[in-house]
Formats: C-alpha cells, structure tokens, sequence
C-alpha cells in the first residue's frame, strides 16, 4: 500500500466549500502515479515503453467531504496485475481513522495503437509486489 | 429521458487526445442540471429552497474514448426518486448507436445544514415524471 | 465578433460560489474554438492541416463574479492575425450591460514538430474577417 | 521568496501533452497558499478572519510548457502588499535556468459581505516580510 498526502486547493472546490466530485478522481490518478514512482517505474516510463494503460472503469463512494486547505492521505493499492488489466484500489482520510472517501479504478492494457495486450511479465510482477 | 449536447474541449482532453477520465463527470453534472431544467425546477431553485443533493456514489464505465471537438450526446435520466435520495443514469454517445461511456451518480437528500431529510413530495413527483 | 453562451456548472465554482478565476481561460477556448467554428475553419481542422496555435500570453480582468447556473454570454473577437501570431479578445457579460470578466490571449503558429512558422494567407484571411 | 514544488498530473495536461494554459492558474494558488502558510498565517485563517482576497487579475506568460510527469518548481514572491491590494507574481521553472512560465495576479481586499476594505496592519506586515 502507498501513501501520498494531497493538499485541497480553492480549485478543487464547489460552493459547498468541498472538494468537487470529479476531483478526487484527479487525487487518484496522483495516488496510482506516486504508487507506481515508488516502486520504480512510473507511468511516463511506461507510456515511454509503448503501452497505456487508458481507465475503463472508475467508482467513488463518498462518505465524508474533504474541505479546502485540508491535508488529505490518499492511500493506493493494487487490487489485481494479470492478464489485461490493473485495478487500483483508493481510501482517503483526513486522520487515520477519519474515512472521506473510497473508489476503485480498472485499467486495460494496451499498445500505443489501441490494441489490448498482456502485460509485460517485468511489469506485472513489480505490481504484484504492491498487490493486496 | 433528457438528452443534452456537449462540445468536447481542449481542456477536458489529456495527452491521449481523448477526454480525461474525471471530466465525464463534469458532463453528467450538467445532464442531471439540464434534466431539471427541463423540468421546470432548476438545482440552483433546489438549492435557494434550502436542499442539496450531495454525490454519495459515483461510478462509469468507459468503452470507447470521446476525442477533442467532438459533439457528443449525454443522455439522463433519473432511476430513482424516493425517500431521501436521488439516482441518476447517464448514456455518452457520438453517434445514435456509438455509446462511449455509461454512468451513475446517487445523491443524498440534506438540509442546508447537512442533515439528512426526505424529498419534498413536489420534487419527488417531478423527478419521477422523468424516472425509467 | 462571435458570441457564445456558457452554463456555469457547480465543477467551474469555487467556495465562493462564483466561477473559480482560471476557469474563465477554459470558456475562452470555448469562444475562440466556436469562432473559428463559425468562420467555417475548426481548430481541429487547424491541426489537421499540420499547425498548432499554442498559447503564448494570457491574461484576464475579473470586475464581477459568474455565478453557479448563470447562462453569461461571451463575445470573442479576433485583434491580430499577421505573421506568426493570432491574438483574440474576449468580454464576458451576464447581461447586455453588465461585464463580467475581460480577457486577452496571444498564440504563436507552430507546425507539428514546434517549428515558428508564418499563418498561411488562406487561415490569415478567414481571421482576419473577424478581426476588429 | 517562497518556493514549491509540483508534480505535473495527467489531468493538467491537454493533447499536446503540456500542460494546459488554464491550470497553471492552478499551480500559482497553491504558490500563493503555500506562500502564507510558510509565513505562519494560511488563506484559510484570512477567511476565518473574515477577509477575502478576490483575484481581479491575472496574466501569464508561456514561454516553454511543462510536460507530463515534470516535478516544476514553482517560486512565488508578494509585489505588494498595501491598502486594499495584494499582488503576487510568479516563476514556474523545470531547471534553475530553465523558465516555463511567469505570471501576476492581483487580489482585492474584501469582507466576507464583499465590500473593499483596507488589509489589517497584521496582514500587511507579515506579507511585506515576503516582498521583494
């Protein structure tokens, strides 16, 4: 499991004075980025190797809105490397025992021309290691 | 059933050429808006009557990528309308039979204040004339 | 000049309740794109002719606040079209007399690979039917 | 001279793989935030103090993008800090020799009802200490 901390900006915000709810979608994506620059190989490196890995299912549970200026922990993990697809797995809280907000995202494999491949054995094992 | 068109901008778009995963939920946003515009009661008359209508859970499911400067066709509709809350579904499609994303959003019923509270018997009837 | 019309959604607000101040550069993309639209020459078709139209200065004048759900009214207009630069105008107004927001922004003519490069005389003379 | 920095995310870049150019707008609130919570007094506190600091304008100057995936580093200076305006300008770098962008904004001095007001002798003073 990584952890990253997210600092709520005005920008992020709605007139409920709360994070906006597309945007922790965007406190994902820096959640599975860091995850994947800890354990070595970011996602530029594997756009750079010729695959993507475009997002084909996303949900959210909302349970308590972050507030602007809050120092968010977003914690990230992979729920599943095989085959064609990576799932992540997102928990974000405001104090440890303080949930906000939960979601899951799936992920295909694919070349850069858009067709589905396996993934790299290099790369599943690497996120296996952060498999829970 | 409401259906509303969107022009895809450069700024909903990310490096893929295609619009960003979150931005799909800003499109909903403004199909749940428009539907109840439609109906003659706008969020904002939600809003000034002491109500909000809070994302609980969100979800989508993308098939196939909408690309910049595309007009797309968001559907809405509402799926259910009882007690204290509020669902909606959504269809994108570039064509009549070209759906590219699909997805949901559940919405509380809270006061101003944030406590919840059913819907008034005027908006529950009025969201269910658009209920499928 | 060009007008066209925007739906201040809850996504483009801010705690404040009025219109988050860089969001304001994304409905000028929308004026300039719908401008360009009009004059029968689309953005993209830009691209696909092999230019790119990369901004290179921008700035903007915030008098009063777009709100959540106003239908303001944007007006662009096109002040330069010579050489190797397009620069657009815009004025934002939620009522014929009322301006919300000025701005400018200034764009470099750039080929695929990033190169400076003249506008072509058929995309200067389209411009330039909309320059005042 | 205040400095942070930033990690460039998918969702703040466009087609061209840059980021943006609204979303460096977003960069320079987090500069600014970032700036006073290192002074010892957050945006946050000036609101629950009951003053708002509106932007009223705000330029940027591109002169190279930031692309996917760059850590930028961005330096945030107050230019002034007197009656009832605060500006900040702005240096977005990628290499201590490498400019991407600069920027300035400028913010009114209001109450929580919106009326101007001149900036507390407190504020004043602490803001002057990160002039330059």
């Amino acid at each position: 499991m990584h952890t990253t901390d997210i600092r709520v900006i005005y920008g992020d915000c709605d007139p409920m004075g709360v994070v906006y709810y597309a945007n922790y979608l965007r406190y994902f994506e820096t959640g599975r980025g860091e995850l994947m620059r800890a354990l070595g190989h970011t996602y530029r490196q594997v756009e750079d190797g010729g695959l993507l890995l475009p997002v084909t299912e996303a949900s959210c549970s909302y349970r308590k809105p972050a507030r602007y200026d809050d120092l968010v922990r977003l914690e990230t993990r992979v729920t599943r490397a095989r085959g064609a697809r990576v799932c992540f797995a997102y928990t974000l809280r405001r104090q440890p025992d303080e949930i906000l907000v939960t979601g899951a995202t799936e992920h295909a494999v694919v070349s850069a021309t858009g067709r589905p491949t396996r993934l790299p054995e290099g790369l599943r094992a690497l996120l296996a290691t952060a498999e829970s």
